[in-house]
């Protein structure tokens, strides 16, 4: 028995989320079914992140167990015809019997993309946010200074979550922007539930000049989910990439 | 009565083209309809470009008759709310009763988007042709060159047009890269049937290696449709703009 962990970039779009739900097509559900179909066993993956209904990845990844003999690094090219075309395995290789994508020490790197624009762009509306007024990027710039560290983010958190440690660090969190595309990336050692989305609806609460960035230091402190912005709208999203800590020098 | 000239976008992807057919969905079908309910007149546009199934726009041109008192730069604003959302009026304005949008000499721009990765790109696959073998760049320059000027394009002509005048002038011709996507970008002053598409075909073709660049002369010069390259598809395509040459300054 091998363990085959997979790369995987997917358009958000059409899935309610990662997460196998009945009745429901799933990021994780389909991937299931290619590879038990590739492999004729029974296979359920264990993902890295379940993203959510509407959410993009660049690099999600997963693993499952087989005794398929397909060399480990030839998963991508099986897999990708059994496929919907918006799911796409980028990588595949073999990690050890007990390796788990959940239990390591991780980076992951999200990007929230905003379309600052007097009107829609067409071709942008699955990947973006469309936001018409003004927005203020050095204020958002000066506010990402006080989200950065580790701090409690009990206040950047859907209340609907049970997790009890809401510490979290942001060791980067940059908002650039390219003509009319403003791209919030963040940088962490782990994030809640809709923690980037509260982020960016924060940041854009910021640029429209809802929220000072001095008031940041307030809302954290806060811990109260009432105190933040606005979580924004899931197609902007996109887990870029997970770094396994143990293998970063790799 | 005023002519009302509106400059449109769209992802194409769910369009059997710009032209009216019975039955299936159109981007002129759908401006007709938007149109025709907000003014509660019949209204038939008169459109600059008759893209093909699955092609986009950023700057398609189309103009329509009305009795309406809506100011004329306020079409776009009261359309879009009325339009799917993969079609949106980016600018609306008057134009002269017997101004028309064919009848002008114009340039236009196109761009052919080309992935060039190991694998697709699950968010690229609407507005990019994904192809995974190398290219060599300097010699699609190359062979860009030799395309560049004035030349009879009927051998990069779909045969089922029934244009008599095959001579066009192509202005630019540039080829570009930025990490994985390479932009074909051609401006000139009127496009044949399939043409960008050929000639996109056609500098693939270069790239891959399968044609030299000194034979583009041998190929202009056969005008024959099979002496050139392969017709790619149209997601790949963009109609960026259309400029009329009597407003240039303007």
């Amino acid at each position: 028995m091998r363990r085959i962990r997979l790369r995987v970039a997917y358009d958000g779009t059409a899935y309610c989320g990662w997460q196998v739900q009945p009745e429901v097509p799933t990021i994780e559900g389909e991937l299931n079914q290619a590879i038990s179909r590739l492999t004729k066993e029974e296979i359920i993956v264990i993902g890295a992140s379940r993203t959510d209904a509407g959410v993009h990845a660049k690099g999600n990844v997963a693993v499952f167990d087989t005794e398929s003999t397909i060399p480990a690094d030839r998963f991508a090219y099986a897999l990708n015809p059994l496929l919907p075309e918006d799911i796409v395995v980028v990588a595949s290789d073999e990690v050890a019997a007990d390796w788990h994508p959940r239990h390591c020490d991780t980076e992951k790197t999200y990007e929230y993309k905003i379309l600052n624009s007097k009107f829609p762009d067409p071709m942008r509306r699955r990947d973006t946010y469309h936001v018409s007024f003004d927005l203020d990027l050095e204020k958002m710039r000066e506010a990402a200074g006080y989200l950065k560290g580790e701090h409690d983010f009990k206040s950047f958190c859907n209340v609907h979550t049970q997790v009890e440690d809401t510490v979290r660090m942001i060791y980067d969190l940059e908002v650039e922007k390219e003509e009319e595309l403003i791209t919030i990336r963040v940088r962490g050692n782990g994030f809640l539930y809709n923690m980037v989305r509260i982020l960016a609806g924060t940041l854009i609460g910021v640029g429209r000049g809802a929220i000072a960035p001095e008031q940041i230091p307030a809302i954290l402190e806060a811990k109260d989910r009432q105190a933040a912005g606005m979580t924004v709208p899931p197609q902007g999203l996109t887990l870029v990439k997970i770094d396994y800590l143990d293998e970063k020098s790799k």
